[in-house]
């Protein structure tokens, strides 16, 4: 491969432009970092916060350009859409709530996207954003980041590649302990008082933050779909209005079964998304907190530990790694995953070539419409004994 | 502690007679080795199969005198009981379906009863025996061993003692992949197909082999009861008859919730138990697989490992070790524990002294109904559609 | 194989008597547990200390015959060898200073021997006990238990049978924070005084604890002998009168080189003896700490977990288990299968057959005496500025 | 702290200008991605290839301009030095033998330098090129990139803040299996043929590679120096020219001891570079292999895993990481933290202020220094037949 695809094609870098991720905001650094690590992505504009002068300081102390530090996204739009130099690529990490209309607007006005998950608040945006991204025919890229892990990847390719048989059971669980805190259930306190308000952070709080990770993450590997859920969702932490964990077992497209467990009540638990999957010639295991290794446990066969690049890497796994067997990759790098081969979709698009198709396995759209439809089943199922939901 | 309380209360040993255990049975040698580990019982008769000249035989090539290597279990405790040296104890380690009737007539001859789990096959027979253990006022020892290992102990008192706070969630799942075989689902096939046919091993063979220990375990280290169930069992390996997989979401009686996990049809996966509870102070980890070592993650403190006699050690887990810290001990001890424990009830019921409270932590017949009755609403419940059951 | 061995060739068990092993003796009852795990032995007679109040109290607490809770230890082989229901096997577990006498002894009066380790306190009385073993014809079995287990014997045998290839490195160490209190230097105190007093355990505690587990252990999986060491010995410990580490260099009879590291003064550590082998088709990795896997690194070939019985087991690590994969062992098994090993050579010498080959690989007095000439030789290339000694 | 401090400060980021670090250049790749994580630093100019057709190309590819990619390193440190915008900082990623001549050239022309290791392959070169850098006042960053782990820094700031008590024992190992082929040997053969030629790589292979990082991070996180060291060192892979192994003990400067064992001939094994520090109050763990965490073993007190910002997290190693607990950082984020903090080190120099005092910790031209003496000492003992030597 060339050392940059993007500016072997295009001749230059992806210009990029953010919503969100000011002063503070753990996703927007991590953004930023991802779209600069494979320097496919040259940021040159952005509105960092919703407040005008924040907004306007944050992107001066990035380096912006004290004229694409704007202050409101839509004149961010269609200043930048106006520019001959304008950016290529909005990318939106604000709260839930207003993931919709950044990205309507944003593919309204020719741009692609880079949104942060979930994808809407409600199952009637999904559906209509999804609708939209199809017709305008634009690539839209969810950070469903977890998927961009080279072990993740190498697990999706054993699956795809027959190395597992016949999937029969999956275990998926996103356990954190985030929000344990019994003096923390309180919308009105703190800086991240926006999660707590059922309004900003969407009908379930622990589905958007985490489980629809799981759900994603779940889907990506085996390439399998939930078809029916039956669960239970609610907050373990007493007073709050907000969901905190949510249990159910699942239905999947091929008949096999599935158990799903996220909590972000788990007292110091830290990050533990952790999925297994067992099939007739074996079972996977992988654990966020510890990337860098995938377990496969072959049937009478001794269990393997495999590493990101050692022995038996296949090619997507291969290109989602920058190092040599030994040298561990971690969040950044899965993340920046994500945002380089959204970069070759979007060169592509662009140039009118063929995007190679190990960059294509990005989350999209509808990624993340199925997480919302999910997420809604779930609660249904809950609201009503256990029953079983179509999802 | 004296150096054998057993010999110091009764002045000798207690006499130990088995029921099944003969050949390639694991558990019955299993069972032999607990009760002699720590020298609290002499092994002195046995039936050891229910082939008459498989059991004579077994009995003398274990060393049984050859009036004591019984080919009749009914002629066993007779004899037994005419004896002046007698047996004190029957171990009971048959297929399921004759647990019941050997602990009962072991308990009409007035002997204190060892038993494997499950307890009984059926509802009926679980409730009746519990009732007849109740009257009798005798010992009843289910093996649900692993309850016995230090770091479990450990767990349950670090509860007890309010280290844990207020439980929460609980996650708890038993992954095996013993059945996973697909050309092994036929009743009629090889030494263990007793366990295929329904009629011998239950209604249900993923929880009496495997389900209700995790219920148990669930149970022992809360000290919380599972109030209600929504699940799904079934078989998950084509063309079998009996359950290989089971799923559930859990109401415990203080309001937590609880996910449930069991399979024997997991390709690769040797013997994973594992246990995760979450409380307001923290996270408890532990996993049958690596039982010497205790994982707790104290609220927004550094996560530690616990291990065998090691710092912070309680006294029922001391008590249930034999070495000094850095020494693993395995599933022997765990079982041996469970045994010794039993040896201690028994003779303080003999010699009408007061058990030391420590020794009174193994499973019992409640433990035994308790189990059967939740495998039953697990059932009930994937019959209802998912709907709640109480347990 | 039959029940019991031992039962089937000698129609009874072996008939042991131990010397040392009192209350508080933690290596005492896990010699009687490990004789006791597997049924090859009936213990019959002891002194069980060398004040001869606490060893008849503590000879009856165990359920000795009051006429075999002997006081003083030629009385017993005396009395022991004249009955006809004597003793077969003599054990001894007493201070290290004792080793010697008591061995000569036993060997004297016809009994073949089990003893703790280090053989002997010095050189002379090694080379003395090992001539002595060697013309009795007796059997004299060395506890070096941690080759016992039976990841360690995998890991043998698959040297044996080239799996790895040619041995190029290999790093043992035992790390230990047994002695690492800086109030603890004192020989005057606590009930282990005679550890540091070096008159009672030998020139170098450290090696004569645990340095001489780490040379037998590296010996036993490689097959290979130390042909020179160069290395340090001394106390880190302020003021203590003993040896609390020591590390060397090593070279192999085949040209190998080898690492050595251990001590008994590293502050939180429990007892981490660890051991890799590195050689021309991979890699083996062994921690006794976690002793139910062995981790073998191929060749580009991916990392594989190695479990008790699991998938590749060899046949002498299946015979030293008890379990099927997945359920862990731990010191007891290791330690009993020294035992159940060393009565199947005695049974056989006894018996004039044959011993199934697998029985012995149990440690030896030559063991014992490499490992004191190790020793010897490490001390003098301490003292020699770091020159290469001859071992 | 701003968001970027480096263009709160300068205005603008660093300018920086590359030698080496082509095609096919794993660490070539690396550096430029750890100058543009934390975007402290914009890539104006280099020479990637000594082969002028290839740098010209791989120059343009990476999306420099065509009158800075250069195609020899003098005509570039003139032509930038002579700019306006000329580069500010010159970092080198060359074979070892070229380390030097490039380093002096770029002192000499008054850039700051960014020099992976080893320093340079001589004693008389590093001593020299160390009296340089002390002499221009110049910034000079050696890339011990492991020091720039999170939780390796974490443990630095535990001993600075005698969190550890006193050091007494250290060991440290850096165990790969990247030169473990029989078949590669051969200084002719294969792209990394320079390795293999001990004029280009130096002395010692093995110490130039790993076995100076190892030297490195003993040194970083105990604050102690090696004061004296007996060793050996060679090749184990028949037929090699360079070394592939070394094995030695150490006597720190405060009396403190240590083991020191390093090869790249362990067949199997990737990448583990791993420490372990005992002292008074306790022992440390690291490895390479599992970056993001940290095990604390207090003396009587449970063992501790500490992880990436999670409780405990010590100011260096905050500053050093970019995440919430739970989400890994790796080999990319350590290397990108000492090119981020050379940054504020050197914007601090030409802007005249103080940098922050918890920049301050990559590796010097002192560093450089001291590892390359430690290799030539270990190298003579090994000729003295194991004596001590000074380093």
């Amino acid at each position: 491969m060339t050392l940059n695809p993007i500016i072997s094609i295009l001749g230059r870098r992806l210009r990029l432009a953010v919503i969100g991720g000011g002063p503070g905001s753990f996703i927007g650094a991590m953004h930023r970092q991802a779209a600069r690590l494979d320097d496919r992505y040259e940021l040159v504009a952005g509105v960092l916060s919703s407040n005008p002068e924040r907004a306007k300081k944050a992107g001066l102390e990035i380096g912006l350009a004290p004229d694409r530090a704007y202050t409101n996204v839509l004149e961010m739009l269609h200043a930048e859409k106006a520019r001959d130099d304008g950016a290529d690529v909005i990318a939106i990490m604000t709260p839930n709530d207003s993931h919709y209309q950044y990205a309507v607007a944003a593919l309204e006005n020719g741009f692609d996207v880079i949104c942060d998950k979930p994808m809407t608040n409600t199952l009637e945006e999904a559906e209509a954003l999804h609708q939209k991204v199809t017709e305008s025919g634009l690539v839209f890229c969810l950070t469903h980041n977890y998927s961009g892990y080279p072990m993740v990847r190498q697990a999706k390719e054993m699956v795809m590649d027959n190395q597992l048989g016949t999937i029969r059971l999956v275990q998926v669980e996103y356990v954190q302990g985030a929000r344990a805190d019994e003096n923390d259930p309180d919308p009105a306190k703190g800086e991240v008082s926006w999660r707590f308000d059922p309004q900003k952070s969407g009908p379930s709080l622990v589905m958007g933050e985490i489980g629809c990770h799981a759900h994603h993450l779940l889907r990506f590997i085996t390439g399998l779909e939930v078809a029916q859920v039956s669960g239970e969702i609610g907050n373990i932490v007493p007073g709050r209005l907000v969901h905190d964990f949510a249990g159910a077992l699942l239905r999947l497209n091929n008949g096999a079964r599935g158990n799903y467990w996220v909590t972000q009540a788990a007292a110091g638990v830290e990050n533990c998304l952790r999925i297994r999957v067992s099939a007739t010639k074996g079972s996977l295991e992988w654990m966020q907190e510890f990337p860098q290794t995938l377990t496969f446990k072959p049937f009478q066969s001794p269990s393997q530990t495999r590493t990101i690049n050692g022995p038996g890497t296949m090619p997507l796994s291969a290109r989602s790694s920058r190092i040599v067997a030994g040298h561990p990759e971690g969040f950044h790098e899965g993340f920046a995953n994500i945002y380089s081969d959204a970069a070759e979709a979007i060169v592509a698009r662009k140039a009118g070539v063929k995007a190679d198709p190990l960059a294509l396995y990005f989350p999209t759209s509808l990624d993340g419409l199925l997480g919302v439809r999910f997420a809604h089943s779930l609660i249904e199922s809950g609201q009503a004994d256990g029953k079983w939901m179509d999802c």
